[in-house]
């Protein structure tokens, strides 16, 4: 038996075992968005990293050195953002081939002091090496976040109301795009592009809903909509209710699903790598706190569905029908 | 211009500019054993970051998964005991070639877990990941410190005693027995692979002289003494006196220089890899200091030489000549 039989999470549960010998301080380990654990302070830390590999995660020749190191860091701020927290110290590990230009090298942590500066994050430290064929780039970020107001993929509870962010899908159309060297020529497809070379990290977002009575559950959208909405009905034991009309599709991913005659839906489900947090409230709570976020960040809080007793996803289509909605985000080592 | 030119340590200076964002909370940033900061607790928070990458820093084929896992955790550990810290959680980004079997990765794991539990570390989180050719692991540790306690490099001053926490050169000499595909046919030879494949970190060393008074610098010994010495000097701007004969040598090393010709002072000024601490401390301290650590450890606090007040490191022999100390250490990108 090896990786592909057992796939990304399957290795992860093998792991597991044994990796606490302090259990008294944690608060999450393995399998949240980040780890969060009590220091001797009033407020919990959190820690969360990821690994990026050359041919794995990005190409080079198809990456600049500054959208590579905005996303690198990006990704990682997004993981705290679905903690509630607070970012703030970045640590970045870089594995550097013979072939890899200076300029490249610099303009990657250009492109992290820029992300940086926007969310008053410290690169504080890191290690610089060599590597014998792809760049390797990992990025580890401290935050913290009140113990009251972390938030968690278990918390979900039957009723909530589902919320997003922001739109789902453009990031895996700017993706296609990119892999299908096709011409940007309009706005629209530039901005879709972006979304995917420069993800927002929704750090004020989830700040601002971490601190709101009745929000529960949180994760962001990096696989893909329903593998993380997956994530957190599996974490919480629930379901989740999708209303396919709700589900939030930007202009620019409509006017690229209407000329590459794609569906959209597919992408909103499915893309990964939006960024966006899908929060769960209360919904009692739900109207002021969308209510609330609107008027605060100038844009809507999208509902796209309830949180079920039932186990599974499933999908409300426009005619009132339903289909089972599986996840299909990535595993590494399975290949899909 | 390129890496090659300027270097590790050059590199590191190019991209340090820009990095403090929040400069307020930051003790130590960039450029020491691990980096220092301030939440809201009375503790300070340290957390120091290390990427193995394969053909580089190891070869799969000879080193076992255990090992691997021991070893990349151990050099973490290192840099908080050098801070005089206590660790606390550990983080493990792993990228996987598709030619690395499952037994081998988790026997990485449990290298890890065996020196976890004797330190009380949770393993708490990480990033699993494929990688196309090589195995690439990035461990990150997070630990505490009180803030009066933070032994720093830069802290050193002239007529200050130096410090090792152990044996120097051992290390150098297992991995050369690796590298010649020696036969490890004593148990003196076997003592030095074990120095090489598992070396202990000195945290509880760290931790007891970060407590004492007197104490000032300190640096673990990861690219080798005359390079981490080099270290201590820069930071904080003075030299360092090293008498030849009392830099300690084991009888393991003896042996093999001994039976393979070889000197054993070399190997003690630039083996690296021997994870013993570097400690500077007032002289009138030191006294006092050494001998409560011997009643503690068991063992002798070495004293290796003095910090002077002029710059560079000079070695006085036996027949009280000296020389001139080069760092001798390896620079990632220079390849030397």
């Amino acid at each position: 038996m090896g990786l592909r039989d057992i796939g990304e999470f399957g290795f992860i549960n093998r792991i597991r075992r044994g990796c606490l010998t302090r259990p008294e301080s944690v608060i999450r380990g393995i399998g949240d968005d980040a780890a969060a654990f009590r220091t001797d302070g009033r407020l919990v830390s959190l820690i969360t990293t990821d690994l990026l590999v050359e041919r794995v995660h990005f190409l080079r020749e198809a990456i600049s050195g500054l959208d590579l190191g905005y996303k690198s860091l990006a990704v990682n701020l997004s993981d705290i953002a679905a903690m509630g927290g607070t970012a703030r110290e970045a640590f970045v590990s870089i594995a550097i081939p013979e072939d890899c230009g200076l300029d490249y090298l610099e303009d990657i942590f250009v492109g992290m002091k820029t992300l940086a500066a926007e969310f008053a994050v410290n690169i504080l430290g890191g290690d610089t090496t060599r590597s014998m064929t792809d760049l390797v780039i990992n990025v580890a970020v401290y935050g913290v976040v009140p113990e009251s107001e972390i938030l968690t993929r278990d918390a979900a509870a039957a009723g909530d109301v589902v919320f997003s962010t922001g739109f789902l899908g453009d990031s895996r159309a700017g993706l296609h795009l990119i892999l299908e060297k096709a011409c940007a020529d309009t706005p629209e497809l530039e901005a879709l592009l972006t979304a995917h070379r420069r993800p927002s990290p929704h750090l004020r977002e989830g700040r601002f809903l971490a601190g709101r009575p009745g929000v529960r559950a949180a994760i962001d959208v990096s696989d893909g909509l329903s593998s993380d909405l997956q994530h957190i009905a599996e974490a919480s034991r629930v379901g989740v209710r999708l209303v396919a009309e709700k589900i939030p599709v930007s202009q620019n991913l409509t006017h690229y699903c209407d000329r590459f005659k794609r569906a959209a839906l597919e992408y909103a489900l499915s893309g990964g790598e939006d960024y966006t947090l899908i929060v769960t409230a209360a919904a009692s709570a739900g109207g002021a706190i969308a209510r609330d976020f609107e008027q605060r960040f100038g844009r809507p809080l999208y509902v796209i569905g309830e949180i079920t007793a039932s186990p599974g996803i499933e999908l409300v289509h426009a005619d009132g029908s339903t289909t089972a909605v599986a996840p299909t985000g990535w595993d590494h080592f399975k290949g899909h």
